[in-house]
Order: C-alpha cells, then structure tokens, then sequence
C-alpha cells in the first residue's frame, strides 16, 4: 500500500473511526484501525465488536484531489497512536507506505514515522447487510430523538434490556422509548416508510450516544436498515453499525396515565431554575428529592429540606393549575433531565395524585413526553 | 447580622475565597466562609490553614452603593453551598439575615434559603502581619514570574522543601527559583525596594498556583510582605496570605554551567512542535525520552524509538549551531516545559556534553532560564 492523502481529511476520518475504538478491548487487533486503499478511496475501519464504524475518504471530490493510491492495499495500524501522529503531523499533505512486515512509514514535511503493524485479513469482517426496508431520517431530526430518549436508559446491568432505548416502526411512524423504571422518554416521529412494515427493536444507549457524536448537525438524510440483530445509520461517508440488544422491551404503553387529577402549566425555563436551586441543598440529602405544592391563585411552591444543611423554599406563579390540590415528592435531577429533554417555552405536567406517575408535554406538541415516578416521603 | 448586597459582587468575592477553602479539611469551621459586615464593607475569609483569603466587598464604590448593611455582625456558611446558592440566585439584588442560632436566610426574587450556620467567633483569626519592608510587583509580572517557575517544583514529598518556590530578595532584584531535582527554572526581576534588605524563604507551589487563579490580569501592584513564617499578597480588595515552607533551599547556583560546549539556536515553536512530535511514540516508552543529534550544517535531528510501537525522526533546520558535536537524550516533557515556560521566538540551548546539565535561555534576554538534566540511555 502507498499512498499521499490530505492531512485534513484523514484527521477527520480517523476521529470518526476512534469513537468504535475501545482502549480495554481483549480482541488485539480491535486495537487497530483497518485502512483499505483502493484506487477510488481511502476506507478507515474501527471497531469494539458491539459498533463498528467505516469512514471512508473519496479519491476526488467535487474535482478536488483528496488522495493519491499509488499502490492499492490495506494494513492495521494502533489506532491511538496513529490518531495523535496524524493530529499533529507538520504539513497538509501525509505519505503513508506500508513496507515488509506490515511496517509502516508516515511521513509529512520533515517528520518521519515508522509504525509497527498488523495484517488488515486478521480484522474482523463488518457485518453484511442486505439494504432492504430502508427508511430515512434528517440527521438533525435523529440527534434530537436521541437526545430526548438516551438520557433515561438504565445504567445498571440488572436488566440489561433498558440499558437499550426501544425503537419501533409501525404505521408509518418512529416511536423511541427509554426507561430506567423511574422514569420514561418517549419521542415519535413520522417516516416516509411502508405502512405495512413494523419493527420493534432495542439499540444500545452507548452506540445512539456515539452515533450522536459523530453525526454533523445537518439535515441531510440518514438511511436506518434494521435487521435481526443489527442495526446500520448510513451517511454520505459513513456506515455506523450497531448490535441489538437481545430480549423483549416491556410494554410501556400501559404505564402512561390516560387521564390526570391535577394539571400544571409552566414556563418551562423559570420552573427549571427553582428545581435547580431547590437541588442545590436536596442533592445532600436522600435521593436529590424536592417537594411540589400548589397554593392559590395558580402558584405552585417548590421546596426542600436537608436537616443538617438548611432548607429552600421558592414561589413560582404558574400559567394555571387546574384541578385538585397537590402535594407531590420527585427527583430533582429527573424533573431537571425531563425539562431539558422537551421542547416549548411552556410545560403542562399532568399528575394524577401523589402516588401516581406524572407526565410532562410541551403544551402545543404531543410527539413527546416524559414520565416521571414521584417519591414516597413518609 | 443583616444586609442586602448585589449578587455579582457577592459571587465574585465568594469565588476568591472558595480557593482556599478545602473538601477536606479536618477542622469543621474550615469547611465554612466567614462573613463580616460593618457599615464600611461586607468581608469574607476562607482558609485551609495553610492559605488564607480575605476578600472585602465595600459597602459603596465610585457613588455606587453595592451593600447596604442594616445591622452588622458576622456568621460562618457551609462554603460549598454558600457558593452553589450565590451563583443561582435569581435577581440581581441579595438579601442576607442572621436569626437565632446562626441560622441565615438567603432571600432573592422570590426564592428563600435558610442556611445552618456557624459562630464567626470559633473562626481561627488570620496572622496579624506587620506591614514593614512591602515591596510591589505589577499583577502580571508577579502572574508570569509564577507561571515560569512554579511548575517546575516537586511533586514528591520526600524533599518537602523542593515542593516550594524559592524566593530570594537581594541586591534591589527577586529570584525565583524551583527544582524537581531533574529539572530548574529561574526568573527574576528589578524591584523597587530598600537594597540593604534581603529574604530567601520558599512559598508552596500550591499557594502559588492558587494567588495566580485569583489574580486578574492587570498591572495594577501587588503589595507583598514577608515575613519568618508567612508571606501576604495584598491587592484593593484582597489579602492572600501562605504559610512559608520550613527549612533551607539548597543552593542552586553552583547547578548552573557558566561555560559550554555546544550551543544550539533554534526557533522556539519550530523545535517544540519536533519534541511534542517525538514524544507521542516516546511517551509509550520508558520516561518519555527523545534524543537529539547535531547533524551537518546546522541540521537537528530529533528522534524517538518505542521497540514495541515504532519510531519517529525529525530534522530541524537550527538557525545555528556552534561548537562540538553532540548526542544528548531528555525528558521530552521538561522540554516542553522549559520551551512553554520561556518567553521570545528565539531560544538558545547551551550544552556541556551528553552527561551534564543543559541550559535552554531566550536569545535576547538574561533574566530567565530553564535547566534541564540529560536521561542517560546506554
């Protein structure tokens, strides 16, 4: 293999690739980065068995040249070092020459590497997928769906099915759920898709939080094939792939209150402030829990106690409470995750006693919602 | 006690004197901020016994009123989330209250925080230091002349003494100076001062570092006193006191070559690109080595050699390179320090044989210089 490249271009390539790279793998050649070089482009591999990412670079590109094969092949080189040698590399453009036993030279203006590698058939083969079904989504439509779900995964191993976030595909519509059974997340969305085709699979949260990262905001489309055990996200330059997480996700549809006792419309930015000071002593005691009262005349009061520390109350008007009066205990980092996860200036939380779960909606939206449980205090 | 004040203010000062406060601290009442309001200023104090800052906010400044004490007196907060409160209160304007049992209310808009205080009284009180003999270094040169010696202290605690910087007042000039014992870095400075008088005591390289976070970058004066056994910064509205390390610094003159064999000019950025370069396969290896080998025609050669990893040669062209030929192998990490520590493009090595220390100075200036001891590698 030989060839010249663009420093830039292959920087942003191996970034990519690094995020499947994981420095604990027992697999040794997972250690590595696979770059295969054909005459019409320059592929990176990486890959920790559970993502596996391709980033691949274009000979040429809008009639710019971004690579040069002089000679066509393919070695694995140690990812982490190969990422910091071509970071800082002196010049734009790069020489890569594989010589006898899978040493590899690097060069760039005067700095010169020499890296022992390893043999590229030793690297496990990417999983085959067969493009069928292929839905798509706006790249910045997919980051936020991950965003407002991921975050409420489990992240004990006790039941490993909700370390995963649920995705299923039915009636045209994308619906991602995530719970840890203290709280829920879920976000739908419509897709151009054969109504007749469903789904219903669990992504790991790790590999939907790679794939956020490594997804430019844009609103390019991203295609999803979903297969048995694999899921693959299929950008311009970029194939990210992902085992599925096995078992069955609990039906969660029955969880949702369908009617509510108590409703509380907010401003969502004030409310979450007076949660977020109202934590600041509530993190010292048991559990990060704060308290919900509604008053008179729509205000709803917020507070906590922390014996030892001290105690904070704080009065925030609502927009309306409508309905009976509300004592209610939750988690504050919960009732903070949830804010920030909706979007909408205002909040309607519908509660239906004090023991029941609550839910919160953006007031004029009804593709997302997050369930809270509320906390036993006496 | 009971005072309004504004919140920036408050927040500003809090942050000064959280620096000293410690996580860790075995004596309770460390773990608090105290406060004192007298009509003239609201004052607050941190310490952890070694460093002491007082910070005073004035009740009124250039015809603006800032505090407004109703009734003085004084407390002491959980500093931790003293600070955490400040910072989220949600308007502009503070109000602060001690009732019965040392128990404070924060209030602001309509948020309330009752905070569990302590009794001033049980404050340790701050050395009384007499202000004779002050002299005055402009905030930035006393903020650089940390920043070019500080780091090089030990971190060990076998030589407690080493883990200070040793500041020499004499002849009308300060000398810094700190030493690992692999590595030295000087800098002194003119000062206006009595020259009859002279000091040669060693500051913690941790009370340093912290008066050089706190320090603004001005060239407003720093007023310092030294005393047997503490030293005071003193700026408008700060104090910054440090304990002083006990004990003699060794003399480290005599450490210095005043002659040497070979010596290299190289352009500063041009040569610390090379290092940090070499050092990312030299990093994998044993102490982080990188040799360096005067070549024909004023050619640097720097080069590093991991036997499991790979290996990596650089050549610089030097501006020039007077004397005997040289192979020397260093710590590419003090090298990078040393360079990162001294100022001017230009920076000359001065070499007296692979085995003896080396000296890195700028071209153009005499008041700072980094020492450096060579690893031997056969």
């Amino acid at each position: 293999m030989r060839l010249t490249i663009q420093k830039d271009h292959l920087v942003r390539s191996v970034q990519d690739v690094m995020k499947a790279v994981s420095s604990r793998t027992t697999i040794p050649i997972l250690s590595g980065i696979k770059m295969v070089a054909t005459v019409q482009e320059v592929t990176l591999t990486g890959s920790d068995s559970d993502i596996s990412i391709e980033s691949s670079i274009p000979a040429e590109e809008e009639g710019t040249i971004i690579a040069e094969v002089l000679q066509p092949g393919s070695i694995v080189l140690p990812a982490r070092f190969f990422a910091e040698i071509v970071k800082k590399l002196p010049e734009d453009n790069v020489e890569i020459e594989v010589q006898n036993q899978f040493v590899t030279i690097i060069r760039s203006g005067k700095a010169e590497f020499s890296l022992n590698g390893l043999d590229a058939e030793e690297y496990p083969r990417l999983p085959q997928i067969k493009e069928e079904n292929v839905f798509k989504l706006p790249t910045d439509l997919l980051k936020t769906m991950i965003r407002q779900t991921v975050f409420a995964v489990s992240t004990s191993e006790t039941r490993p099915i909700l370390t995963g976030v649920n995705w299923k595909v039915e009636n045209g519509e994308l619906i991602c759920i995530a719970t840890d059974s203290h709280r829920l997340a879920l976000r739908k969305a419509k897709i151009e898709m054969d109504a007749s085709l469903g789904y219903n699979v669990v992504i790991p949260g790790k590999s939907l939080n790679e794939l956020s990262k490594i997804l430019d905001d844009s609103n390019e489309n991203v295609e999803i094939v979903i297969t048995e055990n694999q899921v693959l996200f299929k950008t311009k330059h970029l194939l990210f792939f992902s085992r599925l997480l096995d078992g069955n996700y609990p039906d969660t549809s029955r969880l949702i209150p369908a009617d509510s006792q108590t409703d509380v419309i907010v401003n969502a930015k004030e409310f979450f402030q007076a949660i977020d000071r109202a934590s600041l002593l509530a993190r010292e005691g048991r559990n990060n829990v704060v308290k919900l009262t509604t008053l008179q005349d729509g205000i709803v009061e917020i507070s906590s106690i922390s014996p030892e520390i001290g105690k904070v109350t704080e009065e925030i008007q609502s927009e309306s409470v409508e309905g009976e009066e509300l004592k209610i205990s939750f988690s504050a980092k919960y009732m903070m995750d949830a804010l920030k996860a909706l979007e909408g200036a205002e909040i309607k939380i519908s509660f239906t006693g004090a023991m029941r779960p609550f839910v919160l909606r953006p007031l004029h939206s009804d593709s997302m919602l997050q369930l809270i449980l509320p906390v036993r205090t006496y």
